[in-house]
């Protein structure tokens, strides 16, 4: 496939485009999407029409592109995403209707945790989090958990870089984190107070395959000073109920 | 972008690529994706080769490919599919929890239902619809309802063309098919006993935009022999909360 002066495929640059759509910019016109993918304006315009020609971007009734629904449909019908979301919904369902806060799914991805579903009340408190977003491994209650249990090249390279505070409460400290990721492998849980968000705790559990692999983080977000121990019962009753969907034996 | 001797752009080829998988496809090798791609094997292997680079695509453990889930990452995180979607969950967790049978939303995409959302309980009975699948428009309750709220121009393409059979309870008249259309709209919902399968029947309505416009279908899937009323009670109901997430006035 023809590469571009800078060396970039024609996928890269396909990849660039997509990326400009973003949970807070759902519809953008065409210059719009040139300027933000940084490619010549000519080749943003090539890619855009050959997207829109194939379904996977959408013009609406202003004439502005938006992501389309084939594309979705094509991202999702077969993807991992689907199975275990699907694999966790009525345990997550459950988690929600008697906890009655946020009740959240996530996957490691690019050294971050990217959120699968996310079911939400009309109670529910303060929640950053949305579908298809992410937060940072180090900030997050699934994040620590999913670093926690993730490979020792992982956690060398979270460790080694950037630790970056989302409040005064994210552990920020590399020594500090070595020491919470022993706590929560211990503990079998993280629960991370005011690290995203001062007003608000997230408590996380691993979701194991039938290998014994981690492949994912169970979690609520409950108001900051809310006790934990119900939600944790909960948790774990969830995360036992979408191991068993995935074929753990207990 | 370049083009390949037949005149297909490199985003037609990487479609075809993506669309080797599906929902009962979700891992392949290598040379199963370039043969059911159709595209030349240097050139698939070279498709499929960017798209791992890019994590749009990605290898399991015994290097077999999937769809990554940075690509259901980019197609989901600012997609209408996400946002009719959320627009729509707790009403369908409303109506899943009464009626207690598959609840679904679709929506029209290239002359079909495209399904995105389904939820079910333990108890509800057979269904082959599946979330990001589809279903002919004249056979489902749901493309039924599409259809029949659909332009001019879509119902006189889908009169004029093949109408198959699924069932011996499909309409596959283009007559009855007209008559069938008349009735949905006279009575604002959409009943289909048997034709998607003999064993079920399918129950929808539509669901408006601020506009005006049929937006999705929102639907339930019903033993055959089931009463429809308070299903429609709780549909009619659902779409209304539907409709005012989506800022229709009431």
């Amino acid at each position: 496939m023809a590469n571009s002066p800078t060396g970039d495929s024609v996928t890269d640059r396909l990849v660039r485009v997509l990326e400009t759509f973003t949970p807070s910019r759902t519809v953008q016109t065409a210059a719009e999407i040139g300027r933000r993918s940084g490619l010549p304006r000519s080749s943003a315009h090539r890619i855009v029409g050959e997207l829109i020609d194939a379904g996977l971007l959408e013009r609406d009734d202003d004439r502005r592109i938006r992501i389309g629904m084939r594309l979705w449909e094509l991202a999702t019908r077969s993807s991992q995403a689907l199975r275990l979301r699907q694999a966790a919904l009525p345990a997550m369902e459950r988690v929600q209707a008697r906890i009655r806060e946020h009740t959240q799914l996530a996957v490691l991805e690019q050294d971050e945790a990217l959120f699968l579903e996310r079911l939400s009340g009309p109670t529910s408190g303060s929640n950053v989090t949305r579908i298809a977003g992410r937060l940072p491994l180090h900030a997050s209650s699934s994040g620590l958990v999913l670093l926690a249990y993730g490979t020792r090249d992982l956690q060398e390279r979270m460790l080694a870089g950037r630790l970056p505070r989302l409040t005064a409460e994210t552990i920020a400290d590399p020594t500090a984190l070595r020491r919470k990721l022993a706590e929560v492998r211990t503990l079998g849980h993280a629960v991370a107070q005011g690290s995203i968000e001062l007003v608000s705790t997230g408590v996380a559990v691993p979701v194991r395959d039938e290998t014994g692999t981690v492949v994912a983080a169970l979690s609520v977000v409950l108001p900051r000073d809310a006790p934990t121990a119900a939600a944790l019962d909960e948790l774990h009753r969830g995360r036992r109920e979408i191991e068993r969907t995935l074929g753990v034996r207990s």
